[in-house]
């Protein structure tokens, strides 16, 4: 069997590891996730590698070198609900391959590969993202232990139930030396590779992101009786931000600005509308850009609230610093790009990797690979054989030149 | 004590009738009905009046007259959840109060007065309105007695727990001979009255409304790698769809429309909503008028939805007609008011009232008492007491007109 076709039948059978039957629902620490850790670690012998696992419950599987420095690849084995079969896995499993092809060939590099299988990217359980990358990078919060999920059960009592020792992931840093960088392999969860007819894109950025919280407030009034010249309708004002984000994302080249989250307050028919909650994210690869833009559309969040009599207030609840993939390892997926006969195209990411919490630790790449009309986080992910092939021939044209270099 | 002060007090003493202790909630053939029921009963038989009530759980009062026809008379004595002392009860306390008047006076008019306690207009309980007057009126449908409560009661089983034959509801149809209308007096529950600096008004119609469910379906999509160009954002059609119903309503005068519900599907920060589910409510004293914005409306719903690439769908959940106020009782409220010292001011009922039901038995007239802030369903809703003296001057008033009429 060919090794693209390997790496298609994998991800179908991570699929099968669920918590959902009937859907793909693998959360961090639980039985669907030991159960992907069985297949993973096996694909990962297979290819000549040694398993460990961590306290935090990645997989680590190292191909040695020749030479002492190391090169991680990875990505996450977790997923959203009802997931796709490829965010995560693919990267996995293309990595899992490109080693594959090393073993088969008797292969040794100058250096080491570390294969991650992160248990953690998604936060569906515990709502708090990348914990398997930030345990490897040494940033993983321990205050995060004391999170419990929909059931009350802490992240201290599942990392234990999973096999860790919650008071050892500290120790799950990086402790292997020297470090030649960590790339990651993942579909491009947008409609853009697919737009211009490429197989895989150079990834050149991460975005930044702001997530704000909105609250409108207005006056609650009974619909039938309350003339429109004496409300105080909080959803109407709601409704006037939600275009206005959309006129500045339009505005702002490479911007992308989402109300993803709006409820009426209280939420009856026949009651004007006293509040109102919406959640804004705003991502650009610029983030003095970013920080512009967030700093005009409450400016108007102010303006549309004052107009229509309701108040306005807003709430910070999480900001992400943009990241510039690193030019070296960058160049080299360049040129590993160019040796497979395609064009380099190059794209910013709007969604954060664990490459953004592995670039704490490390130089940091990514490679995206097409995928059907850019759906993601939904079971009608699809990559195609064709470009799954430029993906690992990418990937190991990347090591042969980092070996060289 | 004087008759204001009484009513106000009266309101009160209702208030403690109630399913939760410290807020108003007074559901259909409850407890607290019960504990409703015996207070309105004494009330009635101190002003004269006999008192029985009927299957469905109405209290009536008949003062006997010397002539054979009856004026209706009266309100609901239900409450929505959390509610205020005198959305309905106000209404029955100054008519009790206005046959007290007679009774003291030893006065006997050429007709019978009843008042109604009507045990259910707001449907918290069942979800079904009016149960009282359309008793009353004989338009009660009798498949209602199918509908459970929360706790999977059967109103079927309620009716008979609260002491009424379900199977002989059809018998509270009103039977007493030759009926002269019906007049309810009720707080205005909007702001028009107190910007005006007048205690009372003249309702001339009850609007009309229209209620709809519109679904705007496009493509969900990762907010962070999806570019503005590429997307299909069922929020951001709906909230244009919400600014076109304010400026439509706006534009049209007597017009009030309000969406009160809206959700964004599937509502996640970081997810393009797919989908955007919104209620839609059109008032308007006249149907023509209502009708042709609801289709402008609809219209508008289309070419914003087609103009982003999404998909609307609307459903028309209720329609009422809207109801003109008997202009014979209508002139003889007015010469009322104007009696009292006060102008007469003619406004549409946006909200609907027991007197939409029982307008299928008899003619009907309405008197609005001013209510502080317009504010009602709320624990905050509140009258004056020299309102509530015009209001029993301008009934009382009223009866001695209709007696000589």
């Amino acid at each position: 069997m060919t090794l693209p076709r390997i790496v298609i039948e994998r991800c179908h059978y991570l699929a099968r590891c669920t918590e959902e039957p009937g859907a793909i629902t693998r959360p961090f620490a639980t039985d669907a996730m030991r159960c992907a850790h069985e297949l993973v670690s096996e694909w990962m012998r297979e290819a000549g590698m040694a398993v460990r696992r961590d306290n935090v419950g990645n997989l680590r599987g190292r191909f040695e070198g020749s030479g002492e420095a190391t090169l991680l690849l990875g990505s996450h084995i977790d997923s959203v609900r009802n997931a796709g079969k490829y965010d995560g896995p693919l990267g996995v499993a293309v990595a899992i391959a490109a080693v594959q092809r090393l073993h088969d060939q008797g292969r040794r590099l100058p250096f080491a590969i570390e294969v991650l299988a992160f248990v953690d990217e998604e936060g569906l359980r515990f709502g708090s993202t990348y914990l398997g990358s930030r345990a490897v990078a040494g940033t993983f919060d321990l205050a995060d232990l004391d999170r419990v999920d929909a059931s009350s059960v802490t992240m201290r009592e599942a990392v234990r139930a999973f096999g860790g020792d919650p008071g050892r992931i500290g120790d799950d840093r990086w402790k292997g030396g020297r470090l030649l960088g960590y790339c990651e392999v993942h579909i491009e969860q947008g409609p853009v590779l697919e737009a211009h007819e490429l197989p895989v894109g150079l990834v050149s950025a991460i975005a930044g992101q702001s997530r704000h919280r909105l609250t409108f407030a207005g006056v609650p009034a009974h619909a039938g009786t309350t003339p429109m010249d004496h409300r105080h309708d909080a959803l109407v004002a709601a409704a006037g931000f939600v275009l206005a984000v959309e006129r500045e994302a339009v505005a702002t080249a490479g911007m992308v600005a989402t109300v993803g989250q709006l409820s009426a307050i209280p939420g009856a028919v026949n009651v004007v509308p006293g509040g109102a909650v919406l959640s804004l994210d705003v991502r650009h690869p610029d983030d003095s850009v970013r920080a512009a833009s967030v700093q005009r559309l409450l400016a108007q969040a102010n303006e549309i609230a004052a107009g229509r009599k309701v108040r306005v207030a807003s709430e910070l609840l999480a900001e992400n610093r943009s990241l510039d993939c690193s030019p070296r390892l960058t160049a080299l997926l360049s040129r590993s790009i160019e040796g497979s006969g395609h064009p380099v195209w190059r794209l910013a990411s709007g969604a954060g990797h664990d490459a953004v919490a592995m670039s704490d630790l490390t130089d940091v790449a990514m490679l995206f690979v097409r995928c059907k009309g850019g759906v993601s986080h939904n079971p009608a992910e699809s990559v195609t054989m064709d470009d799954v092939a430029v993906a690992i021939d990418v990937l190991f044209t990347f090591l042969e030149l980092l070996s060289e270099s």
